[in-house]
C-alpha cells in the first residue's frame, strides 16, 4: 500500500484491492481522479458507458466524467435519477432499464454510477440486472458512499416493507473516490459520511477510532490529508472484511453495527427524513448500549463512541418511536419471526460479533435511552 | 446415467447432472416424482417454502407439493400468479416479493417455481433477487419447461421493448420434473414443447432427431417411455451446453436456433399470443432456411425439419409482418443497433453456430417464405 495521495494536485492517487478472486477489483483514492485518463485504464472499453446520476451530482460532475471517458466509449449516455433514499425503489431502477434499452444499449455496456449511495445502489442493480449482468463502476459523490456503500458489491432497492430488500451482490469492476468532489458535499453529507467512518473503529480498529477522535476537528474542517486517510482505511478495512465473506453468510455482518437500530429509525421516521449515516450514528449510540447492557464491553467504550459522535455533529439520541415500534421494525427488518432479534454488538476495543438478545433487554436498552 | 425410468409406477427415476462446480445441480426425471419423498431429500430444509404457481397449476397439483412438503418446512406458503407470457413482467415479479415479506420470509427461505416457464422463470429472478438471494427449486410442469426453461439458470421478466430483458443467472437447487403432470397439459402446450425437444436434434443430436421422426406419433399420444426419453435426452443435452458456458459467452448461444425469429413472432403479434414454442417452431424453419440460403447446409436438412414440425401440429409457416418489421423486431432483441444480426443457423446434421446475416439475406428468407 504506497502512502496517501498529496491532496493539492491531481494524482493517481493510493489503491486498496478487494481481493475476490476472479472478481477482484480496486479502489482507486485521491485528487482529482475523476478527470484523470490514468484512472480509467483497463477498464471495459469499446461499447456504450451510462452514466447514472441524480441532478445534483450530475449539474456538478457529469460533464467531466463524460469527458473523461469519451474517448474510452462507443456512446457516453447518461440518465439522472431523483436523489434521495425514498427513491430507492422499482420506479426508479425501471428509469435506468428504460434509458439502457431506449438508446439500444447492448451487453457490452457499462454503467457508471456517479453519486451517492443511493444511485450506486440502484445503478448497481440495474447493470446486476441488465440482460441479466453488465459491468459497472462506482464513482461515489458522498464520503458515505466512499468509505461504505460502494464497496463490496451489495446492490439493491427498498421495499415499503424494509430497506434493501430486493437486489443482487454484483462487484463493480472497479471504484473511483475522488476526494475533490468532497468539497461540494453539503455539511450534513459529510457528517453522516462521518458516521459509518466512525463505525469501522470499534468494530475493527481501535487505533484507527482514536486516530478520529484526534483528527475529528480536521475532518469536519474537510482537511484533505485528514479525509484521504479516513477513505483509505475506511475501504482498507471493509475491503477486507468483504474479501473474507463476499455475500455475508459470517463475518460481513459486523459492518451492520448501529444498523439494525439505524434501519427501525429510517423506517418508523419514513426514509429520506434522517438521513442513513444519521441513523446509523444514533444506532450505533444504542448498539453500544446494548454491548454495555449484555456485560460484553466496558461503559466507557459506549461513552467515548458517543462523545464523539456528538462532536461530529451526529445525533446520538434515537427518535422516541416507543420500545414496542422499534421492536417491531426490527423484527421485520431482520425477519426475525418469533426468535430473537439478532444484533452486532461490539465485544473489545476494536472488535464486534453478531449476539441475540431477548426482546426484554432491547427495550430495556430502548427505555433507558429515552429516559423512559 | 441409469435407465429410463418406467412410467406404470412412482419412482425416483433418472437423474441428469448440471456440472456447474460448486452451483451443480440435479435434474430428476420420473414419474409421479412430486409425491415422493425422497426427491425432495438434501435440499435446504427448516426454514420457510414458497411455491410459486398460477392458478390452473396450483389447483390441480399445489396441495399434492404442499404435502411433499409439509414435514421439511417450518412453514410452507404458496402465492398464484396470473398465467401467460403477458404478465411476464414487474408487477408480476412484485407479486412474489409481497408474499415473501407479508409472511416475514427470511434469507432462509427457498422458493419453489410450480409450473410452467413463465412461472419459472419469474420466481427464479425472485429467488435471485430476493434478500440478494434465496435458494430456489425448478418443478416444471409443462414438457416446454421440463426439456429447457427450467435448466441453466437463467432467469428473467420481460420488458415492453423486448423478452427476457431483466433478469439473473441465478442456478435452482434441483429440477424436479415429474413425467405424470404432463398427462393434464393442454394438446396445445404439449406440442410446443415438442417445438423445444426437436430443437435439440439439428443443432446437437442428429440421431435424437430421427428418433423424434420415428416417435412424433408416440409423443403426441403421450406415450410415457417416449416422453420420458424426450425430457431426458434434452436434458442432458442442455445440461451438457450449459456446463460448458454457464452465461452464454459463447456455445450457449445455440440453444437459441430459431429464438431470433421466434422472439419477433411474439413480439410483433403481442406476448401470449403465440405459445414460446410455436413461435420458436416457425422461427426454426425460417433459421433452417437462413442455413440453406449461407450455403452452410442442404435444404434437405430444412425440409426434414419442416416435415417433422409439422406432423407434430406445430405452425411452420410465420405471420407474415413483413421483413422490416421482422428486421426491426430482430434488431431491438439482440441489440444490433447499426451491425448486422447474428443468427444461430445449421452447419451440419446437429451442428449448429452462431453467424452474422446482411439485411439483404434475411429480407429475402423471409420474402421467400412468404411467396413475396
Amino acid at each position: 500500500m504506497s502512502e496517501a495521495a498529496s491532496p493539492s494536485h491531481r494524482t493517481a492517487g493510493t489503491c486498496v484491492t478487494v481481493a475476490l478472486g476472479e472478481r477482484s477489483y480496486d479502489i482507486r483514492i485521491g485528487t482529482g481522479l475523476l478527470a484523470d485518463p490514468a484512472v480509467w485504464h483497463g477498464l471495459p472499453s469499446g461499447g456504450d458507458a451510462l452514466i447514472v446520476c441524480n441532478p445534483v451530482v450530475g449539474a456538478l460532475y457529469l460533464q467531466r466524467l463524460k469527458l473523461a471517458l469519451a474517448a474510452r466509449h462507443a456512446r457516453v449516455l447518461s440518465v439522472e435519477l431523483p436523489d434521495g433514499e425514498e427513491h430507492k425503489q422499482w420506479q426508479t431502477l425501471n428509469q435506468v432499464f428504460d434509458a439502457l434499452l431506449d438508446h439500444g444499449c447492448d451487453r457490452q455496456t457499462t454503467v457508471y454510477a456517479l453519486g451517492g449511495g443511493v444511485v450506486g445502489d440502484i445503478a448497481g442493480f440495474a447493470a446486476a440486472a441488465f440482460m441479466r449482468g453488465v459491468s459497472y463502476v462506482q464513482v461515489p459523490t458522498t464520503l458515505l458512499a466512499q468509505v461504505d456503500s460502494s464497496v463490496g458489491g451489495k446492490t439493491a432497492i427498498n421495499h415499503p416493507m424494509g430497506k434493501n430488500l430486493i437486489g443482487a451482490f454484483h462487484q463493480p469492476r472497479r471504484v473511483v473516490c475522488d476526494l475533490e468532489v468532497l468539497k461540494t458535499l453539503p455539511d450534513r453529507e459529510l457528517r453522516a459520511g462521518l458516521a459509518e467512518v466512525v463505525k469501522y473503529g470499534p468494530i475493527a480498529d481501535w487505533p484507527f477510532f482514536e486516530w478520529i477522535e484526534e483528527h475529528a476537528t480536521a475532518l469536519l474542517a474537510r482537511d484533505s490529508g485528514a479525509l484521504a486517510h479516513a477513505v483509505r482505511r475506511s475501504c482498507e478495512i471493509k475491503a477486507a472484511v468483504v474479501a473474507m465473506d463476499e455475500r455475508e453468510s459470517d463475518v460481513r455482518a459486523i459492518l451492520n453495527f448501529g444498523h439494525t437500530f439505524g434501519h427501525a429509525i429510517e423506517a418508523g421516521l419514513g426514509f429520506g427524513q434522517w438521513l442513513h449515516g444519521e441513523a446509523v450514528s444514533a444506532g450505533m449510540v444504542l448498539g453500544a448500549s446494548l454491548s454495555v447492557k449484555l456485560g460484553v464491553i466496558d461503559v466507557t467504550v459506549a461513552e467515548r463512541l458517543a462523545a464523539l459522535l456528538k462532536q461530529l455533529g451526529l445525533p446520538i439520541q434515537a427518535p422516541a418511536l416507543g420500545a414496542e415500534r422499534y421492536l417491531q421494525l426490527m423484527r421485520l427488518d431482520k425477519k426475525a419471526v418469533g426468535r430473537e432479534i439478532r444484533f452486532v454488538v461490539l465485544t473489545g476495543k476494536g472488535e464486534a460479533a453478531l449476539r441475540g438478545a431477548s426482546d426484554a433487554i432491547v427495550r430495556n436498552v430502548i427505555e433507558a435511552h429515552h429516559g423512559a
